[in-house]
C-alpha cells in the first residue's frame, strides 16, 4: 500500500516548470564545482517530524493526516517505517535520520523497550540494503519520557543517569549495526530551569562524565560514526547547556573532549542563541568542527523552535558557501531537513511539497554559493581588505615577530591612520545580482 | 565643486551590469503595470543620514569622511543643501525630505533659529526651482535639542509644548512654501522612561491636543499636504507613543484624528514591535491610511534602530506588492530611504553604493511583486481559500443575516467539518521561483 | 476521597512563619486602604492549568501526578470538578474560571458535546450552591480541536465560523446559569501563520461580525455578565489579531465594539508584546477598559509563554497600584492564576505552593502599593513634575484655549526653558525601600 | 571648589530614613558573614559614565549639567580629576576605574597624546596618595576614535593593530605606576558587522597575539594585576568576539590564555546575550574565573545596552550570592557602577542619588544573600536535590567507577524509576519571604 498515493517520483523540470511535483532547482547529476549536488548536499529526512509529528502545539492537538495513524503500537511503527522509505524514494533521498524513540515504542521494562527496537532495527535494516538508502544519524531521545524531567545525563537522579547510559548504548550498537554514518547528541533536558535549585558544576562534570563513557563504548565496539553535538541555548530548559557552538567547544575544551566530537549545527538554534545560521557555521569552520547541518528556519519574531522547512535564499547561499569552503565540504554528515510542515499544512502531500521547497532552496543556495566561489568575490574582498598583514608589520604580526615594544616604536614613527571603506553595501547589491541572475 | 567628485550620474544597464556605479534593476522609465517605476517607487533621498549623518555611534565617534565637514555653521547648512542637489543629480531621484534642525543650526534664540531657517528654505526654494527636484515631506526635529528631554507634545513641561507648537507651526509653513506633499510627525521624544513618575493620561491627551492644533493651523494657512504619523515602539524612549500602526490608529480613533492622518511605515520600526515591515503596511491598507513609506531594515538580531538600507528582496517585494494593492498605490507619499551607510561605509561614494543597492532592491520588488499579480498567484489562492463565504451561510454572515441563533442551527444539521490544507510551503517556493526567474 | 491528601486548609500565619502550607503575607481579613484583601484580590483558580495541565510540553509528555489520572471521559470530568472544589477550599480562593472544554469532553457531535457540558455544569451548580464558591468567568476553547486549524472567528471555512458560534452560544448559556461575572474571548487561533495566504481584511471583519452577534445574543438572554478580551500578541499563532491592549482598542474602536467590552491583561501577555504588566494596566485603566487581569509571569529571556506563578514582588506591587487607581478597583474582575507549575513540580501539592507562592506575592504587592498610595508617593511626584499645566499657559492648553498662533506668541517671548530632572533613580530607591519595610 | 555643591557626605541611617541623601541599607562598617559590606563590595566608582557622560543618545544631544563643562582640553581633564575624588568623597567609595580616553584628551600625535595621560596619572596620583582611594581597574579605550572602526586587535589593518599595542602598553604602565589591582580588556570594536567582509579566523587570531604580548608585556614591567575579559555579545558591532562567559573560555582555552585571565560580568552584558546575571556568574565561579563586576541593569524589553543603575533586590540578592560562594569572594575584583544617569536625570546630585540607590541594592542583596547561606536555604535543597550521587550507583559515576555496560546492568536490574519534584515555586516563594524580611 502507498502513504503517499498519487504523488509520483519527483524529477528535476527545471525553473520555469509549474509542476508542483517537481523539482526546479534541485538536479541530483548536476556538477558543480566537480561534484554532483547529491554529492554536495547528502539530503536527509528527518524521522520525527515526518513520521511520528502530529502537528500538535502547546494549544492545540494533532492535525496531520496520516495513512499510518489507523495503527498503533508495534503496527504503527512498522507502518512509519514503510512510509518512511516510500517518501525517500519518492523524494530520491539517499538519507534519514533518527531518535531510538521515533522508531519503536518504549515497552514496560528497559528490556521490553529494546526488544521493541531491535524488532524495528531489523526492519529498517532489510529495507536498507533493499533499497541502498543510508542512515545519516541515529541519536537517542532522552527528553519526552517523564523519567528525564531533571534531565538525563545532567539528572539530579543517579538512576536516571544509568538509564540514559543504557539507552545510549543499545543507539550505539544500533548505529554501528544500520552502518550510520554520524551519531547526534541533542540534550534536550540537559540545562536548568532555574539556578536556585541547580548543582551547575555537578551536572555539567556529568555531562562530561557520560560523553566520555560513549567515545569510550563506541571504540569498544568498533562503532566508527563521527560523533556531533548539536547546540541550542533554550527550549524545552530555560537553559540549555550546548548553548551554541562557542559554548560547546568551551566545554569540549575543559573536559578534553575535543578530539571525539564535531557540531551538527542547526539554523534555527542559531538564530535562537542570538547569531545567524552562517555564523555557527563559520565558527564551526575555524574550529574544524563543522560536521553536519539541520537544515531548517525560524522566524526571527518569534521566540520559539518554529522549525520551519528552509526557504530563505540568503541564508541557504551562505550556509552552503561556508560547507564549500569547509575542508572536506560536509564530509560524513549531510543536510538534514529537521523541519516539519506547519500545522495548517495537514496533508500527506504537504510534506513532499515542503521537502520540494527545501531541497530546491538548498540547490539553488549552492549553485549561488559557487558561482560566488568562482567569480572569487568574497576571497577578494578579504584579500585586498587585510592586505596589510600580508607584509611588513602586519606580517611580523602574523608571524609572532612583534611585541608591544615593537609595536609602539612602529606606531610613534608611522603616519596617520588610513582605513578603507568595508563598503558593505555594495557588498550586498552583488549578492542580490547573483541570487536573481545565477 | 562637487561633493561626490569623479561620481557619474547613474544609469540603468541592466542585471548583468558589473559596472558598480550603475543600477541593475531601477530602470526609471521602465513601464510595469502601466506605470513608470519612476511613478510608483517615488525615491527620496533622507537629509538627516545623507548630508547630516556622522558615522557616530554610542561607542564611538563621527567616521565619515564629507566635503561639507570643513564648514560649520551657516556656511555647512548652505554646502549641504548644495550637496543634497548634487546626490539627487547623481542619483535621478526626484525627492528628498528633511527635519527642519537638518538643513539649519539652531540660533540663540528662536527669532534666530526661525531666521537661519528661512535663509536656508530660500535657498532651497531656488534649487527646487532649478531642478524641479521636489519636497516628499518635511517634519520638526523635537529630539535632539535637550530641551526636549521630557518630551515635546508630551512632555511635563508647558513651556516646552508652547516651543514645540511653534516649532511646528514653523515647520508647516516652510512645507506649504516649498510645496511638499506631505508632512510627518515622528514622536522620537514623545514616549516615557518608566510610568514611575509619567501621568500617561495627561500626555497622551496632550498629544491629540497638538496634533488638532497642527491640523486646524494647516487648515488655516491653506496647506494641503497629507499628514503622516510614523509608528515607532522603542528608543530613544522605553516605550513610544505611536508604538505601531494599530497602536497609533487607537489614537486617531479615540481623539478623532482619523480623517486627518495617514501613516509612515518603517521597516525597521515595523521589526522593532515584532511586527513585519508587510504587516504594518497591510493593516495600514485595509484601515485605508497607507500614506509613505521609510524604506529601510532592520537586523533582527539587533534589538535597536539599525536603519540598513534595504537589501532584502523578500522584504521589497512583499513591501511593493502591498503597495501595488493600496487604492491609488504610494498616491502623495514615496519610498523615502530613511537608512544610514555602516559607520564603515565612510566614503562619499559609499553613499552613492548604498542608494543603488536600495533603489535596486525595490526595483527588482517591484518587478517580482508585479509579475505575482499579473499571475494571480496570491489572488488565485486567495480565492479558493475563503471561497466557502461566497455562498450559502457564509455569504450570510458577511452579509449581516446570520445570528448566534441561526449559526447554531445550521452546525447542528451540518456535516463534520473539513478543512483545507493552508499550503503554505509550497506557496513560499512559489515565490523563490519568482524571485530567481522575474 | 482527597485529590490533595494531606493539605490541610491554608491559614495565614505571617510573614515569619516557615511552614511552607500557610500564608505568611495573605490574610483574607487584613483591611487595605478600606476594603478587606479578599476583596481587593478576588483570586481565581484557573481550571485548565489546574486539573487538565499535564505538565508536557513540545518535546516532553506529561509530568503531572494527579489522583484524577485514573478516570477518562465523562468519569474524569466529573473527578476535575471535586478536584476543583477541594483545592477552593484548601486555598480559601471565592472563584474559578473554566474554558468549555476544561470541564467536559467532547463527543461525537456538537449535540453530544453539549449533553457532556450540560451534565458537568449540573454538577458544578450543585457544588458552588453548596459552597459559595463563584464562577469569576468562563469562556470557549477554540483553539485545541483540529477544526480551529485555521481560526474560529476568524477561520477561512465557513462551516467553522458557525460552529464557534455556536459553541459560544453554548457558553453564553452556561454563564448566565452559573452567574458568571464576566465572559473572557481569548482568541487562540483568531491570527494568522502567513500573510502570504491570508485575507487580512476579511478576517477582521469577521472577527467583529461574530462579536456583534455575542453581544446581541447576551443581550437576548439576559446574561449581564461584563465582557472580556485577552490580548496576546503571538503564539500559537505567528501573529494574534488582539496583540495587545492598544490593539484591541483600536479594532473595538473601529467596529463600534468599545462600549461592550472591557479588557483581561495577563502578564505574560504583556511582557510577550514587549510591554511590562503594569503598562497594559496602565493602557487599560486610562481608557476605562481594565477588567481583569490574568495573573502570572513570563521569563523575559524566552521568548513564549511560560506562564510562571507570579512571584516578582516589583511587578505585584505595580499592577496592585494600578488596580487600587482604577475606579472601583477590579470591579467584577479579579485575579486568576493563569499560571502553571512548572514540569518539574509535579506532585499534587506543588498546586498548593504555587498558589500559596502566587497569592502570598500579590497580598504583598497590594500592601506595598497601599502604602505608596497613603504616602502619596507617586502622587507627589506627578504633582510636582507636570505642575506647568495648572496654570498659565499650561492650563489654556489644557482647557483648550491655546492655539499654534498663541504658543508661537508665548514661545517667542519666553525666557530660556528650565527643565527638572526626572530623579528616576531616586524614585526607585524608594520603591525599594517599601518593598524591604512594608 | 565644589562639583557637588551642598552634597553632604553621605551616612547610613538605616532603613527608615527618608533622607534622600543617606544610605538606608549600606552601612559599611557592618559585618556581615565576618566581613565588613565595604570588604565584601569594594565600591568602585566608573570615571567615564560619571565624568565623561553627558546624557546624549543616538537621538539627542548632552544634557547632563556639569560644573566642569565651563572647560575644555586639559583644563577639562584636570577638573574631572578633581570632581571624581569629590564624589569618590562624598560617596565614601574606595575605588574608581577609567579607560585612558576617560582621563586625557587625545593630542595630534601619540606622543602628545601620551604627554597628556603622564599628566593627569600624575595628578590622580598624587589624589590617591593624599585619600588613599584606589584604582580598581583601568583600560584602553580602543572604540571611540574612528581609527578603530575596523576593530582594535581584530582591525583589518595592521597599522591599527600596532597603534592599539601601542596604546595598552602605555595603559599597563599606568596601571603599574597607580597601583591598579585589575586591568580590562573590553573589546568593544572586536567583533564584525557582517560576515560577508570579514575574516573570522585572521581576527581572532590576531586578537590571541594581542593578548599574549600584553601578558608578556605585563609580566616584563611586573605588573601584577589580575588580567579580566568583559564579555559582551553585542554592540557597537553586531557580532562581539567575547559574546558571553562561555565564549570567552572557548577563546582562552583555544589560544592557552586561560592562566591569565578573570571575566569582568557584566549584567546587563549578560541579559543582552540571553543570560541571567547570576548564570554568567555562576559559569565564571564554576570556571574559576570570576575576577570582578560591572553593576547595573538592563531593561529585557529592550534590545540594547541601558547601563541602568542597578536596583532590582532579586539581581542584587542572586550576584551577591555568586560572589559570597565565590572562593575568595570577589578577591582582587569590586562592583564597579558600570552604569549611568537616565538622560532626564540630569543634574549632579542625580549622580549621588544614583549610587545611593545602587549602593543600597547591593548592600541589601548581601544582607539577604548572607541570610540565606546562613540559613543553609539553598544548600539544603541541593543536598536532599542530588543526595542520590552521594552513594551507590551514583557515587560510583562520579567517581569514574562506572560504564555504560556496568550502569546498563543497573537500569536493567533497576526497579521504576521515581523522580522528585523541583519545588521550584516554593523555593521562589522563600526568596519573596527573605527579600521582605531579613
Amino acid at each position: 500500500m502507498s502513504y503517499f498515493a498519487n504523488t509520483p517520483v519527483i524529477r528535476y523540470e527545471g525553473r520555469g516548470s509549474d509542476n508542483p511535483l517537481a523539482f526546479k532547482f534541485y538536479n541530483p547529476d548536476e556538477v558543480v564545482l566537480g561534484k554532483t549536488m547529491r554529492e554536495h548536499l547528502r539530503f536527509a529526512v528527518a524521522y520525527w517530524h515526518a513520521f511520528t509529528g502530529t502537528g500538535s502545539d502547546p494549544f492545540g492537538g494533532a492535525t496531520n493526516v496520516r495513512g499510518w495513524d489507523r495503527y498503533s503500537g508495534m503496527d504503527l511503527a512498522k507502518a512509519r517505517v514503510e512510509a518512511c522509505f516510500e517518501l525517500l524514494h519518492i523524494l530520491d533521498v539517499d538519507y534519514f535520520c533518527f531518535h531510538d524513540r521515533d522508531i519503536a515504542p518504549e515497552g514496560d521494562t528497559l528490556q521490553e523497550t529494546n526488544a521493541n527496537l531491535d524488532v524495528i532495527v531489523g526492519q529498517i535494516e532489510e529495507h536498507m540494503k533493499a533499497t541502498g538508502k543510508k542512515l545519516l544519524w541515529n541519536t537517542a531521545n532522552m527528553f519526552t519520557n517523564p523519567r528525564f524531567v531533571h534531565g538525563a545525563a545532567t539528572t539530579s537522579n543517579a538512576d536516571v543517569f544509568a538509564y540514559a547510559a543504557a539507552q545510549v548504548k543499545k543507539a550505539l550498537e544500533h548505529g554501528k549495526r544500520l552502518g550510520a554514518e554520524n551519531y547526534v547528541f541533542w540534550g534536550g533536558r540537559e540545562g536548568y530551569e532555574s539556578l536556585l535549585n541547580t548543582d551547575l558544576g555537578l551536572e555539567l562534570d556529568n555531562l562530561a562524565r557520560f560523553l566520555h563513557m560513549a567515545v569510550d563504548y563506541a571504540k569498544e565496539i568498533g562503532f566508527d560514526a563521527q560523533f556531533l553535538i548539536e547546540p541550542k541555548p533554550k527550549e524545552p530548559s530555560k537553559h540549555q547547556y550546548d548553548f551554541d557552538a562557542a559554548t560547546t567547544l568551551a566545554f569540549l575544551h575543559k573536559y578534553s573532549l575535543l578530539p571525539h566530537f564535531k557540531l551538527n549545527i542547526e539554523a534555527n538554534h542559531a538564530t535562537l542563541a542570538g547569531h545567524t545560521f552562517e555564523h555557527e557555521l563559520r565558527v564551526s569552520r575555524i574550529n574544524g568542527v563543522l560536521g553536519s547541518i539541520d537544515a531548517n528556519q525560524g522566524d526571527l519574531l518569534l521566540g520559539w523552535d518554529t522549525d520551519e522547512f528552509p526557504t530563505d535564499l540568503y541564508s541557504t547561499t551562505l550556509a552552503m558557501y561556508e560547507i564549500l569552503l569547509n575542508e572536506g565540504g560536509i564530509g560524513r554528515g549531510g543536510v538534514n531537513f529537521d523541519a516539519k510542515v506547519r500545522r495548517a499544512s495537514f496533508e500527506p502531500v504537504d510534506l513532499v511539497h515542503a521537502h520540494i521547497a527545501g531541497m530546491d532552496a538548498f540547490a539553488r543556495g549552492l549553485q549561488v554559493a559557487a558561482k560566488l566561489i568562482e567569480d572569487r568575490v568574497f576571497d577578494g574582498i578579504l584579500e585586498t581588505r587585510y592586505g596589510s598583514f600580508q607584509s611588513g608589520i602586519g606580517a611580523d604580526i602574523v608571524a609572532g615577530r612583534a611585541s608591544f615594544r615593537t609595536l609602539e616604536a612602529y606606531a610613534l614613527e608611522n603616519k596617520p591612520i588610513v582605513n578603507a571603506s568595508g563598503r558593505l553595501e555594495h557588498i550586498k547589491a552583488i549578492v542580490n545580482q547573483y541570487i536573481s541572475n545565477v
